[in-house]
């Protein structure tokens, strides 16, 4: 079976305006490659309907799963379960396991399932939900598509409840080293690394740290033999590496 | 004339994997928006040759400018200078200009300008270079796409070098109010100031601290007076507004 993929986007015009950063991309990125289901892309794109629906039909049909985050709520400007329905083609309304999550929920803390509340349990025919344990409304999953919260906390809790139930690819697994030499000095030695090692990818990621040049060198690959050969290799031709 | 539009794209397998946690965006989306540039739209790809070349073919093609960060470094894994030569149609080789900055900036360190350190000097024809105060090798601009470093305090030195040669447009203006109640109450009287000022659009961004469900109110327009008037009008809705 080939190893599945995944893409991520984010809903959220608050993000692209540079008023909010977003956080919810590190830590879906992070999860997803425990579980062995690398991220491919993520897009961060503007509180638009046909934006919304364009993005996730043609990222649907490349990746195994497409996860979005934010415009969920209950005001004006949450648009994507129905942005969601009209990619895939699904019907929406507001479907009654969704309404008696949240009248539950609000009946225990004795505030009322208004009409924009309501709008919260509007959800596609056909989607399985997706249980929020902070505050109720739910997210779901249409297809291969995962419709979560933009708030960090929701949207950690809606990726705990979504993840165990996919199917993981083989863990990628990665060393990293730190050298405190600028990358100029160990290009040489890495790309002949990554030649010896054609099937590992190496890459560099520089930095500058209280004005000394760095990179912290990673390798990944499947293979934990192989991995610890190329590291082994690493480490001879680097050896102030921390 | 139209407004200009931005978008970015990040080159950086090192974000996806979750390993890194990108700041360049929200920085750059930030710096846009004080201009009058609106970020439309931001994508985080993978080193890939071909993803980088179709996805700045299309972009720019598309918004007024685009900008790139990551993959223009010393090592093998830095293929964007390569790649964007390609998106757009230009030969590339190691350019004088720009190894002789690099060759005076070594000169002035005692450092070698080896083989790894001149594939920096690689710059497609035509192309104007970015200056780079902090490490010398310069990023570009191609067309609409302005290539930039991945290490922030590059990108933001670089960031600084381009955006007083453009040509802004009209500012977005904002203001915020910051409400201590869930949404759900909100998104009624919310949604009536939407109606009532079409002209101005109106976001909430909820956000759960302490325990406390709460949301941050933003009107965005480009008239100052209207805009204050929204604001007067959601004071009044919201009188417990801070």
């Amino acid at each position: 079976m080939e190893n599945p993929t995944a893409a991520m986007v984010v809903i959220g015009d608050e993000i692209l305006s540079g008023r909010t950063q977003d956080k919810n991309m590190h830590f879906l990125a992070g999860a997803l490659s425990e579980k062995g289901i690398p991220l491919r892309e993520a897009r961060v794109i503007a509180d638009d309907n046909a934006t919304i629906v364009s993005t996730v039909k043609a990222l649907s049909k490349i990746y195994t799963h497409v996860f979005t985050s934010g415009g969920i709520g209950p005001t004006h400007d949450d648009i994507t379960a129905d942005a969601i329905a009209e990619a895939l083609g699904a019907s929406i309304d507001v479907r009654e396991d969704a309404r008696a999550l949240l009248q539950a929920h609000y009946d225990r803390n004795g505030t009322e399932l208004n009409a924009a509340r309501l709008r919260m349990a509007r959800v596609p025919d056909g989607a399985i939900l997706i249980d929020n344990p902070i505050s109720a409304a739910p997210g779901f999953t249409l297809g291969n598509v995962h419709v979560m919260a933009g708030v960090p906390s929701v949207f950690q809790a809606m990726v705990a409840s979504v993840l165990p139930g996919l199917t993981g690819g083989t863990p990628l697994l990665s060393e990293s080293l730190r050298v405190n030499r600028p990358e100029g000095e160990l290009a040489g030695p890495l790309g002949t690394a990554a030649e010896t090692y054609p099937d590992l990818s190496f890459g560099s990621y520089p930095f500058i740290r209280e004005g000394v040049f760095g990179a912290n060198l990673v390798v990944r690959g499947t293979d934990e033999t192989r991995l610890a050969e190329a590291v082994a290799y690493l480490r001879d031709a680097f050896p102030d590496a921390a």
